[in-house]
This record gives structure tokens, sequence and C-alpha cells, in this order.
């Protein structure tokens, strides 16, 4: 819908219905008290509203433009009501499923990745998270193992028995990634990284999706869009906390309202990481839990065996211990609501 | 601890030293590799720090000044260990009790309270809540039934035996409303709304102090910690959302890292306001949930009869059907993680 | 307008229709392609539009409500044109003439304030600026010598002969600050205590009425709209910061877009406060100068005669060098816009 | 500095001074009156902070890690004091120089391009600017012409004798891109993007480093440490507006304190773009004027011959008319700020 300025000239609303129905779409004039507004009834489609938006939005007369529509299409629960699930080997994500993804930040040698592994395995978790790519505030802070950790990782992963998820901040590693792990993660600083989400999406492989901290739903949704249009459906979206008001005691902000925001407006699954959600390992199973009760389809959890020692993000990582009380927790809570869960 | 510019001179470092001794405290030079920094490695009394403060950051030679210590005391759990327990009537809040507090976001008529408060006190709640002072952004819009509504309030209470919480926003009002409701809340808008703070100390009256939509931890605290300082130690803490990176699809974003951080450094009871946290009837189950799996002390909740009659918030009212579901919901949750519970 | 769910029935519809036209507006269904739109073709009275707004959202069938009028209309440019002048005493603010409003943030003392005075009048500034009342985060803060401070003020106004502002934080403190000062400050943290406005306005004193650190521009000028709906047309707007994105090196983010969009939207001056606004004094000249340029009709700046030796915000606070040498800076910039000023 | 917990014990403490020791590093034990805090009064190098820190956040008895240091280094004035000049042909930016880049959002056709830089150069710009490769929140919005978009911006600048700047947003694009323009520009999305950034260095152009909407000032730096420690020091930074409290009226929030604090810190000529800063046409001549007169080394402005026929970001581009009277603006604050401009 166009909102025309109050002091808007009848040419001037004429034009903008002109431009309208230039694009083979229909115009109606909605004269208001103050201002007129001119509505399109009918369908957009979603390749023409960024270019009908511009030309609306730069004429003479025109307020503001109101969008009713959505950026994004694939993604709307609008045109695909029920839950995606995405298949990682053997087990299945989303519909009501849930999935715990949990290990250290990064790689860091093979005993610790081994040790890792083992741990979180026997607590229940199906995938091993583990970075071999580090993107790093700072060039002096460690940049990950690389192609040595992916191999640690394919190898740990295979002696443990667990699937695996890892970052991949480049598209020219696409598909080498590929090679070794069985989720590629698009973190949360390349959520917008389109030549990436574009190879990430030819490679086939799920795709675990971090929100930007400042990124709203719509960007969000707009960039799982691109994978979606390039062909890959198997996209887990993941909640990560955005910008705190404040950093004195929490590294980020967990927006648990993207929990049930993002299940009603689309049906890809929603992972929560409580690690960097909140970063620091005392409040972790707090928020991990409150996730896990707002209905998150999985959670992704930093794990290490000795977080004291850890080469990165170890003053948000759980110990074994730790890790292994959480996971109880979280099975309670959901057995508590499974038969309350209302459709 | 105060943090020297690089060209810091020898002069400037010792006048430092001179203006911290000047208040009786102990000056150290620290040398640094880059830079010099003085520590002071003595308790500081609260009311010396802003002072110590202002005049240390003004020094010519100061880059910036260091605080290792908070703006609040009486409200710090180093202070005070154990968890407050705030009396209202019969009902404990805080120290592992859960309360919730529901009803209407206004009082409108006798009929409509009365019916809330039956409906909320049916699904279990312990306390009615509705405003009769409605601070709203325009003036255009309703502003409450003020005395009008107070003595509806006092009125359905006693017939249906629930306690209350209503908002005051005047310093003014303070005594008179004392003598209608069992609990006064600060609203957001007012947390830092110091006059109206004392008066509500010196009232006697338990408080639920709303944590205004950009406050940091540490201003929240800073604003119980008027309440305690002027003698009201029945002070409970109210998360009820900051404001969000985007308005489309909610109203604020609910911090839910308040509920285990406040818990960490405070020894308040922290109550979770889902109604304004996502402001949408239809994600408030969701995010109810997830602050008592995070360990809130209670909710405050929005329910109205008639959402669609509502005069204020009935979009984000929960009608009492799906509020009584909630209630069962919460009951599951608290029961499941009772034994799992570590301290 | 009222924008169904994709599902809506025709019986929703309807109902949405029927209660737009029980309000006697019209309605006016919008078949679009992929879900239908009612719109409301007449002016909607200001008082009706929030109580039409709360029935409308909580429709059967209702997704959202779309707002394409404003919260405030006496404030707003649309019904009244030409720029407010505010005249105090024999200054005039708006409509073109500039103003500087400049002291310390707090009296200290007959000496201090004196001394302020007769720099910041040295320098070209038209009203002192003092703070009495001090809103702190803390209750170990500095709070003001109140009373005492109001005396001083007016002792050195009168003898300095200049006009003052200064900040009210307490309704009932009001009449009574009234006698001492000639325009009453709203602060940062009061802009949303709405009976403070309302005793203010009914002061029939000149307000300059802060913008809260996250206040919108539509609650800003909603709160400007409590002023004017109480018959007080003499209001001043000042931009003092919004909420930063880290507070390493800055206090606020000074939101310099404010200036050119209050300026078209509303016919109120705005002043703009760079001490608050960036929080340092090394970097309140470039943060001045910047709001000079945007076409701000005033500022409101820090000095103090000894910084360091301020009893608070000493560390944002210009000496009077430092503040003369940016009078002169402002004036030139001012000279060489006036000429290409474009209306 | 390491500040202990309250409660931790002298094992604790000593455990954190030997974790210290162990890097080569001294240890300090200052004694508090609450709690002790452990120094380190050394230089730590850069390459060892990050490790440090982890190290001991994550130890027994540690409450915090304060870091006195920052994520960068080459791009501190600290270590580099006098003005860093970015040389692209015959222009230099930097060190009391301004420049203005301004062109279209996009390349759209040669007639559109051709018309933009004739007005351009002709009203003063010295670069032209136009993106072929657009990153856009949408996969249905307009992508840019790439390739041929070049094309067309290498043919345009050789006819009309004006430098350029295009964004580059995938690594594989760096090599080829820097055939075609002078200065490659890094989007606000891409500030992250540490391939990216690596191959940018790599290719030895001057890169212009946008700042991300929620990027804190260290972020922003440590982003530009990447492309010097990869030997590039040809580097601006641009400051586009970061995330808004409201997106009602504006699209970003131009942070202009970020223009004095940046010169303060960094030696990097920091340049404006008004454009995005604010999002709407009608306030850009305000916004681009406050950023030279904080003292901006340069700007960056979208202008479009026909702003009502672009096929991205019309709104917010200026007409060439509107563009030639803002540079006057911009030239008469410039002479009249120069003598007055203190060191």
């Amino acid at each position: 819908m166009v909102l025309m300025k109050r002091e808007a000239t009848e040419e001037q609303i004429q034009a903008v219905c002109a431009a309208i129905q230039e694009h083979g779409l229909k115009a109606l004039v909605l004269p208001g008290g103050e201002r007129v507004a001119v509505g399109i009834p009918s369908a957009i489609p979603p390749d023409l509203r960024p270019v009908l938006d511009q030309h609306l939005s730069a004429m003479d007369g025109v307020d503001q433009v109101i969008h009713i529509t959505r950026p994004y299409k694939l993604a709307s629960r609008d045109f695909h009501p029920h839950d995606t699930i995405v298949r990682v080997g053997h087990v299945e994500i989303g519909g009501g499923r849930f999935v715990v993804m949990a290990g250290p930040c990064a790689v860091e040698s093979y005993e610790q990745l081994s040790e890792a592994a083992r741990a979180v395995k026997a607590a229940g978790a199906q995938i091993l998270r583990a970075g071999a790519y580090k993107p790093r505030t700072s060039p002096y802070s460690f940049q990950g193992l690389q192609r040595e950790g992916l191999e640690i990782l394919r190898t740990v992963a295979r002696e443990v028995d667990i699937l695996t998820v890892s970052e991949v901040i480049d598209p020219r590693d696409v598909d080498m990634m590929a090679e070794y792990v069985d989720i590629l993660q698009i973190g949360a600083r390349s959520m917008q990284n389109f030549p990436l989400l574009v190879a990430a999406a030819k490679s086939g492989k799920p795709v675990l999706l971090k929100r930007a901290p400042s990124a709203t739903y719509d960007e969000w949704l707009g960039a799982a869009e691109y994978l979606l249009t390039h062909g890959n459906e198997q996209v887990m979206l993941c909640e990560r906390g955005i910008v705190p008001i404040d950093r004195t005691y929490v590294r980020n902000t967990l927006d648990i309202n993207a929990v049930p925001v993002i299940k009603y407006h689309s049906h890809l699954p929603i992972i929560v990481d409580p690690s960097h959600g909140v970063g620091h390992a005392r409040y972790v199973p707090a928020v991990a839990l409150a996730a896990v009760a707002a209905g998150a389809d999985g959670l992704l959890i930093e794990v290490h065996p000795h977080p004291d020692r850890a080469l990165s993000d170890g003053v948000q990582s759980l110990n074994p211990e730790a890790f292994a009380h959480l996971m109880a927790q979280i099975a309670a809570v959901r057995a508590a609501l499974a038969p309350l869960t209302t459709k």
C-alpha cells in the first residue's frame, strides 16, 4: 500500500496508480480523512515487489510504501504449512523431534575432540559440533586448525560414531568441507554472505543458518530464502543471541521470542545456541531449558572436556558433568510437556 | 582502577595517586608494558565511588576509570547470600516458591474484573493484576479508570478472596494506593522515577519493580537499591522485555538471560512478564514456559475474559481457557525440574 | 488498515467490517492476491484510534493492524506547518533562531556556579543550565543540592543576568521550581513520567523535553503531545543520545538523524545535548558542530570551570576555554550555511 | 586484570598467578577490600591476549577478566600517531583532505551511469560510486548487473575521467574486480567476512571498509586490523548507520559519534555514508553536513539522475540538483571551520 503525503495532488495520485498498472497490477485509491492511500489488491510476484517498492517510494507525493507482504515465500508457513523435517544420517530434526548438537567451540587436538565427542555422545547428544575455521574479531586470536581440524573431526566422528556440524566461512571451501562434515554451519557473521549461502545451498548438505546479532526476523528468513531458492530445503535456523543492552554480565541477549515467532511464521526447524546466547557457562543451563520449554527443535551447546584449557570460548563451555546433568533436565521438561502440547 | 594514557607523565600519575590518597584510600601504581594503571586495593564505600570516579576521570593523563565494583550493594547477593522472600498476605515469593499474578491490563468495569478474577483464581493464580492508572504513549489512549478502578479492584479482590498488584505512577498517589492494593507495581517507564521509588519504599508495601526497556542490569539493580536504602526489603524485580531489533512481529524482546543473571547477582525474586515481553497472545505461553524453566520466581500475565473487547493490550491477553491450559503446563515443568535442581 | 490472516473466513472479514462501522467509520474490503485487507477510508479521531486498534487486533482472523496515522496530532507539522517559536524572556527559540544553553551538570556551590555562569555568558550562551535535583542511577551518587541549589541558581542568574533551565523530577516540585527557573527540563528518565508532564504543562513555563534513551520518535512526540494537550505550547525537544551498541568509548549514541526527522515531522524546536550524547569532553565539540550543521535550533552543553573537580559529569564537561572556542566555531558554521539554506 | 570472586580461595589466587607466569608474564596480587584482583604489569603480545583471556576466564575462583588493551594494534593511533593518507590515483584521502564519492546505488545501464557520473563530477565529486554486485536481503531483489556492470563502470569512468569505488562480496571476485575499479568497497554485511578481507588486503587496492550495523568500534577496528596485518595500509573506514531504535521514519541511525571517536583512536581516514545512514533523500543533506562539521574525511553519497526510476535505493538517492546544492554547502562549512581547527 502506498501512503500519499497529505499535500499530494490529484496528478501525483494518478501517477502512482499508473505506475502500478504499468506493472500489470490493479490500483485502488483509498480516500482517507487526512490523506489518500493507494492499495494494490492483487498478488505481487516476489521478484516484482522490490522493483515496485523502489519505483513508488521515490515518486512525488508519496510519503511511505507500506509492505504487507514478506521478503520471503519458500520459508513461510503460509506456503508450506507442515513442518520441514531435516534428515541428517539417521537423525530427523523438526516436526516434534528434538536434537542436541554439542561439543567444543574449536577442534584443538585429537585428544581434546575425542574426549569431548565421547562425553557428549554418552550424555545423549546426536551431533558433534566443533569448529575448524574460526571467524574471530581480532586477527591475533586463534583462527582454528583449519584443514587439519577437519581431518581430526572426521576421524573422531567415525571412531565415536556421531554426526557432525562445523562452520564454513569461505565459499571456496564449501565443496571440500562437504566431504568432512554432515551439516554445514553458516555463522552469525556470515548470515548475509550471499555467495557463501548460494555455495552452501548447491552443496546439497543440510545447513544450519545462524542469525546475525542485529538481524530482523525478515532478514534472517530472507537469508534462508537464498538457500531455499537455490534448491536446498534442508535448512535449520539457529538463534544465538542478539546485541545486548550491555555487555557487563553477558555476551549477547538470547532472543527467546524467536522460538515461537519463527515457528509460527516458518516451517523450518529452529535450533537455539544458549552458549553464545548468554556467554557464560553458569547461565547456560537455565537458558537451554528455557529454549526447550519454548518449543525449540534442538540445541547447539558448547561442551569442552577442560573449559579452563580451551583455546576459545572456554568461559561459556560446559564441562561434561554439567552437560550430562542438563541433558537429564532437558529430557524431564520434554517429557512433562509432551502430553500437554496443543497443536 | 585508573587506566592512564600511554603518554601520561610521571607527574600526572603521581597526581592521580595523590587524589586517591586524599580520599583516605591506598593507591598502587601498576607499571604495564604500554601504559600505567593505578589500582585502589581497598574497599571503596559506595557513596564515595561516584565522587571518586568523577575526580579521577577528569584528571589530566587519565584515559579511563574502570569499575570493578557495582553501583548497588544491598541488592547484591555478595552481601546477602540467601534468597529474599517477599511476603504478601499468606503468599511467599522467592526462595523456591512460585507465584502467578494474572488479570487484565486495565480495570474496565466491575463485571469485567470480576469475571477475570474468578477465572484466574480458578486456574491457580494467587494474585490479581489490573491497572487503574495507565501510562500510555499517546494522551488519546485510555488512561485507566483511576480512583474508580481502584474501588472496583478492592471490591472484587475481597469478593473473590485474592491478593492484588496494580501500578502506581505518581508519588502523590502512593499512600492512597497502599490502601487499595497488596503490591505496588513500578512500571517500566517509571523504573528510574526516583521520587516515586522513594515514596513506594516508605509505604512499606511490597514493590514489583519492572525493568525499563533499555535498562542495563546495573541500572535496574541500582533502582532496586533506592527501594532498599529507603528501608523497604520487600522488593521483586520484573523482566518485561527490552527494545527489540524490529517491531514487525513482536512488541519487545523478552530478555530470558535476565533470569539466571539476576538470580546469580541478586537475592531478590525475579518475576517475568511474558505478555509485554513478546506482545502477542499466541506467543505468550511459549515465553511463559521458558521463564519457568529458566528458574523465574513467578509470572505476571495478562488475562482478559474477552480479549477482543479489551480497552488496552487485548492483542497480548490470554483468554481464560488459554490461561488455564498454560497453568497446567507450568505445573508440569516445575514438577519435572524440581528433583533435578542443583543448588 | 487491518490485514487479515490468509485463512480468514468471510464471516471474520465481515465481523471486522461491522466492528469498524460500529464506531461510525467506513470499512472497505481490499481483496488481495494472498490475503484480504480491510481499509478505513475516513479520518479516525485520535482518541478513537487506540480503542479501535485494540478491538480489531484481538479479533479472530486478524493478522495485524497497520497504522498509517501517528499517535500525535498537535505536535505534528501536518496540523501546524509553521515553526513554533518558544519565548523565554527576551530570547526566542525556533524558527531559525539559535540558542545555546550551557553550564555545569549540577549546582555545587555559589562560587562554582557564579564562575560557570560568567564564563558561559561571556562566550555567548543565553541560558544557564545547572541541576539542583539530580536523578542518578545509584542512590550513593550525589543527588544535587536541591532547594539550596535552586536558591544559588536564582541568585547567580540575577547577578549575571542570564536565563536558566533546570531539571524537575517530581510533580510535587513543579510549582515551586517555576518560581526559580525560566525553563523546566524534563529529563530523559522522565520523558514518559506523565504526571510530571501534566504538572509541567500546567505550570505555563517553557519546557525542554529530553528524549528517553530508547524512545522512538513516536514515543517522544507522544510525550510532547501530553504537554500540548494540557495547554502548554512552549515546548522544546532535546536529543541527548540513545542506547549505544557498546559503552567502551562512549556513554550514548547521539542520534543526529533526529534533527532533520523531527524538523520535518514537527514544528517544535529541537535542541541537541552533545555532552550526554557522546559522554566525553574530547568528543563534544565535534558532535556539537554536527548538530549545528544538521540544523538544530540550539545546544545544551555541560561546561564546568574545573571539570576535574566536578561532582558529576566532569568527564563530559568542557572547560571555559574549550567552550569559548566551540562558540566561535558554531558561529562560523551558522554564518557559512545561512545564505545557502533552502526552505 | 583478573578480578577474583569474593569467595576465591588463596589456592585459586595462586593458581591464577601461576597460569600468568606460565606464559612468561608477571602477576601482581592486588588485595582489595571486598575481593582480590590479579594484575599483569607487563606488555602482553597481541596474539597471546585471547589465549590468556580464555585460560584465565575459565579458571576456578575467577569472576571476570578485564581488558585494558584493545583487540587491534596496527589500526591504533597509539602505534601510528600520524593520520594515514590513502592515495587513489591523484586523490589523497585523510590528513585534512576531503573527498566525496558519489553516484547511484547500482549500475543499471550505460546511459544511467554516464549521466550520473557527469553530474557528480560536475558538482565536484572526485570518485564515482556504483554497485555491480548487490547484496540484498531478499533473493527476489535486483542483484546487480555483475560483470556487465563492471564493464559499464570502467567504460564510463574512462570517458568521464573519474575514479571509482564498487563493492566486492565474494573473495573469488577480488582479483577480477581489482582490474575494474580503483577502490574496493567491503559492505556492511561483509565487515567480518574474513576470507574476503584477506583477499582484498592482498589485492593491494585501497579498501573502503563499511561498519556492520551492530558492530562495536572494537569489532570494526578489529576488521581493519585484518586488512593491515595482511599488508594493506590503504584502508578507509566508512560509517553507514547502526541499527535504529525504530524503522518507522529512518532506515538506520547514523552514528555521528563515530567520527571523533575513530579519529581519536585510529589514524585511518573515516568516510561517512549519509544515504544509508538515514535512508531518505530528504534527510541526507542535513546528515551529510553534520558529518563534515564533525570532521569526517569524506562522504559517500547516493546520487541518481532519476531517483524515481532507480532499481535500488531510489528513496535515499539525491538528484543531481540537490547534490550540487549540498556540495556548495559542504564547501562553505569546510571553509568556515578551516581557520578554527585545533590540533
